[in-house]
């Protein structure tokens, strides 16, 4: 079928074809009408007026006498005017104001006679100290326009203008069809093929925060009449249906032929990375939505072609979310067939935000959930390159992000202890985290991107961690180096070591598969380096080119079975429980650039770095050698 | 008892001490265990770790073969590698890899030999086109740190990572107490004296948004037993409870002495404006709040008081609103006893923020829901002349605030219309009226604080509308005189028009009660012209002091029988159901300054302007008579 043929769309064109195809076919947001009580938050379908005023009756605003104001003209100091008793009214304050009086004295200027009557000594002026009707709102006035969002206070006043009720846009109903022959409800206990469902939960989410409503449908096989009666279903339910997965144009991927069948395809493949196997369709004036299976695929699909039409019904700009200038970290190379969106990692280095690109791959939630701000490459850009301004979006608030600390460099699951314990005792201090090795680390620095990096390089000449690397890598100093732990560095091995490995050259051995971390890693150059001193040809080792980016990766690996060895610190083996045959300890530190370490933040960690607790935690990680953390061991 | 009387504690020291004195007596949010499904946007209250890897095993990226890497190499373009049927597997994208293999080979880099064999022309690196188990979440990895908020994206990473039950902080529950004889349920049919209780609306809105969870509890009349009884009941549900009203120190405010019989007063009397009489009671772990009844004191003091705490419980700073730099349009004055919290309009003109005061009375919740931000002056602070540049906590984001059309001038009822249908049409573009009458508007303009204004200013000397106005107070030129409007003007009577006025001079009688509308208004200014053309004299007019800001207001006094007649225009009259005896057609324009007639804004609001819409909505209204609205009558 020629439909199965992805086209390559430019989004904005997508966009606004799509919202525009599905007015004409009729979408417009319905207007229902809420109790006042149930209002708050909602958005207003049409303008409110009062309907009484408010206050509604005249009330004295003091508490004391009311009266006829013209019965105390020409009250002075030496002239009193007496007021017999059937002249005035006592009042407290909000009592109504008695026919044919107009003005209220203060209890503290009456003079009471002892018979009943007072005297006054100056004239009362027309409507003093009366909260006059609609003094706040008048009937029929327009208390809210059309298509606001109604916030607490506005609640107050429409009850007040005797609002009972009010009317709101309906919020739009979306149904999201999972489907799939290997996609099962989450668990913690998958088999071996098995793929957990967690799009629904992300995608219902983001629409709910968005002001959407929304209904998951069981999970559906792979089989063009399951899915047809799905989507069916959905549409008799629901305002929009997003079907996910079977997007593509693969064998088993009938989503396009379904709303085809039932419907209208508007377009198949949007010129969008990650995200172009995209399904516009229409059914009558619903939309329905074919959504790629990667999850972050799918949520690029959603934010881009979902969104707008939440917005038309909600009649807000939710897009109007707040973006930034900031600097490239590393450069980012994109096609020019697609317009892409990268996730990025956001820290304020100085007055500098930086921009540092995160894991591209549509699978990967992880990094979509690290993401603090995304960078969006036009079609016609064939990337950027490091150090070069560019505009982001910003996914979480700018305050948060100027109180974030940004660690760039080596791997050590402790590190994200101390931002844990690190935001518990500081609630608005933050510290985010890459793994890009020591070397990468020491790089971030000399760019000026991080205010800390954890480092463990050993020189070969002196067997001193740390410190050469320093001197040679900031000659005009502005550094210092803190201790932070020693780390016991070893083999990890499957547990019970069924390969009887006793020491570093064992991993040489005939039918042992190794699994090694990436270069750049004070792990890596340790391996390296025991090769050398050791005579190993690390080329002849089976797997050594097989590269993790974390200590825990590794673990993970020889946990599955899928490798015999690898290198790494013991908290990670006993994490999987894995057999451990140490190697060495090493000096994991952490470097710090003067400008930041005059920042209170940093201060906030060296607070906690040298804190009871935090050796307490490392004694329950296990492998660490605690020595004095926070020490300056070394400033340039 | 010596706690009623009032201190006059400063608001820094009461937040400090409150939420000390709550945490010492033992106050702290427990946390509860809710499923992975209910968990978005709720707060972490540990960290979270993965329990398995995600992938969970090891998936093919692609179709094509899985095979032994170790078999393939020496494979190049001369010399292939042939593999027979048992020595790979057929795999698709996300399918496991077999035992003993450990690289994919796509499918287009594979041919076929016919006989169920394989030849490959290159090498498999291992571990090539396949998603290493964990290569996004590794078990044991911390997923989420403590205290953080979970997004949809991070729901997606726990179900990853195989985590079905999260811990999370447990919302506060608020109990809120309305008290008081006059108060009764919200009713759009009140009696004189009724007291309608919107306060537990508002304030439940409020903490809604903050994170907590609200009961509202029916209303408890004036009784110290009464009140005891539901604080109790109160207690034994709730987390936090708040008392509205009686917290004061008259005579039946009772709230004090509850909360000192059940537990322990704190302060009573804070140094705020307005909000001073809150009472900060503690009873056990939990704070029982005294609220003043006026909806924007309770407002205050809710957020000043009762906001830190929420805070302490969902450990996040909601403090952290975005604050902007403003001018003052008019000076605000305050005493050196309190620290005063006023509500301020804001628009941007051109570059400048401008924040004009609004009402600053405590029962006035219509200016509380009209408030863009809120101006705080230091208790040490005599208060702010106009012009001077202050800070403003800003209660809309400022994008919207930079989408304000700003109107400050004469009142119509359909410059609310206008920006009705402004905002329908143009969704993210908005319009804010202030009624400071037809001289304010053209001061404002003259200080370059207003887009627009409505002024409608008759010259005595030829009978013109406005332009001799804008000669004299815009000698340098630089505005437009835009059409709006011909309006009627006239005096609205009691339906019926018992006492049978036929014209202006009738007002004079004996008897009639007048009501007026403010200096500076042009229907002031008419009404003073009338008079000195009539040869009355004013001060001779019963009423003629008694001044309102709109011609709702004035319609609002007639028909609510406090004054007999005023002036105003038709459309006034006839949503009242008055009376009307014309006096006269003015004309109803709108001075742009030259800087805003250039706004896309304004353009839009001129779009409308002119419309046949906007022509239907004031033929509708009636009263008016249409030429030709948004031509230009006059550049200067």
């Amino acid at each position: 079928m020629a439909f199965q043929y992805l086209t390559n769309t430019p989004l904005a064109q997508a966009q606004q074809e799509y919202l525009e195809k599905l007015i004409a076919q009729g979408m417009e947001p319905p207007l229902e009408r809420v109790p006042i009580a149930e209002a708050c938050g909602r958005i207003t379908a049409e303008a409110v007026y009062a309907h009484i005023c408010a206050p509604h009756y005249h009330a004295s605003a003091m508490d004391g006498i009311a009266l006829d104001a013209r019965l105390t003209f020409g009250a002075t100091e030496t002239t009193p005017v007496r007021l017999s008793p059937e002249q005035f009214v006592v009042v407290d304050t909000g009592d109504p104001i008695p026919e044919g009086c107009d003005a209220v004295v203060m209890i503290e200027d009456v003079i009471e006679d002892g018979d009943g009557g007072v005297r006054l000594y100056s004239a009362a002026a027309p409507w003093q100290h009366i909260r006059q009707i609609g003094e706040d709102i008048c009937a029929g006035e327009m208390i809210m326009p059309a298509h606001v969002r109604i916030t607490p206070a506005a609640v107050g006043a429409m009850i007040a203008g005797g609002v009972m009720e009010v009317a709101v846009l309906k919020k739009p109903l979306v149904g999201i069809i999972p489907t799939g022959d290997e996609i099962i409800a989450p668990t913690a206990d998958p088999r071996e093929g098995d793929i957990l469902e967690f799009n629904s939960s992300i995608f219902s989410g983001m629409l709910r925060e968005w002001g959407a409503l929304t209904k998951t449908y069981p999970i559906v096989k792979d089989q063009f009449g399951l899915i047809k009666q799905a989507v069916f279903d959905a549409l008799a339910e629901c305002d929009m249906v997003i079907l996910n997965a079977g997007s593509s144009a693969g064998r088993e991927d009938y989503s396009c032929q379904v709303i085809a069948e039932i419907g209208e395809v508007l377009y198949h493949g949007i010129a969008i990375k990650p995200g172009k196997p995209a399904i516009l369709g229409v059914c009558g004036s619903k939309p329905v939505l074919g959504v790629p299976g990667y999850p972050v695929s799918g949520i690029i699909v959603i934010e881009q072609l979902l969104k707008p039409l939440i917005e038309y019904w909600t009649k807000a700009k939710l897009s109007m979310e707040q973006s930034a200038e900031a600097v490239l970290s590393s450069p980012v190379v994109s096609g020019l067939k697609y317009q892409e969106f990268v996730r990025v990692r956001l820290g304020y280095v100085g007055e500098k935000l930086i921009a540092s690109p995160l894991n591209r791959g549509s699978g990967v939630i992880s990094s979509f959930m690290k993401a603090d701000g995304i960078l969006e490459i036009p079609q016609s850009q064939e990337g950027y390159e490091a150090g070069e301004q560019v505009k982001v979006q910003l996914l979480r608030p700018e305050h948060e992000l100027r109180r974030t600390l940004v660690a760039i460099g080596s791997h050590d699951p402790m590190l994200d202890e101390l931002a844990n314990m690190l935001h518990i005792r500081y609630p608005d201090c933050y510290m985010s985290s890459s793994h890009v090795g020591s070397m990468g680390g020491i790089m971030a620095v000399r760019r000026n991107e991080a205010h800390l990096a954890g480092i463990h390089l050993l020189d070969e000449n002196d067997g001193v961690y740390n410190v050469s690397f320093l001197k040679r890598y900031f000659p005009q100093g502005g550094v210092r180096l803190l201790e932070c732990v020693g780390r016991t560095q070893g083999l990890m091995v499957a547990p019970g070591n069924p390969l009887g490995i006793k020491e570093f050259a064992d991993i040489t051995r005939e039918g042992l598969r190794y699994v090694n971390r990436q270069k750049g890693s004070g792990t890596r150059i340790l391996a390296d380096y025991l090769c050398r001193q050791q005579g190993i040809d690390s080329a002849a080792i089976y797997g050594y080119g097989r590269e993790e980016f974390t200590h825990t990766a590794v673990a993970a690996q020889i946990a599955s079975g899928s490798a015999d060895a690898g290198m790494g610190i013991w908290s990670a083996a006993q994490m999987y429980g894995l057999a451990f045959i140490p190697v060495c300890i090493e000096q994991y530190d952490l470097l710090v650039p003067d400008q930041a370490w005059e920042s209170p933040l940093l201060q906030q960690l060296l607070e906690i770095l040298s804190s009871e607790a935090f050796r307490r935690k490392l004694e329950e990680l296990g492998g660490y050698q605690v020595g004095e953390p926070g020490r300056v061991r070394l400033h340039l």
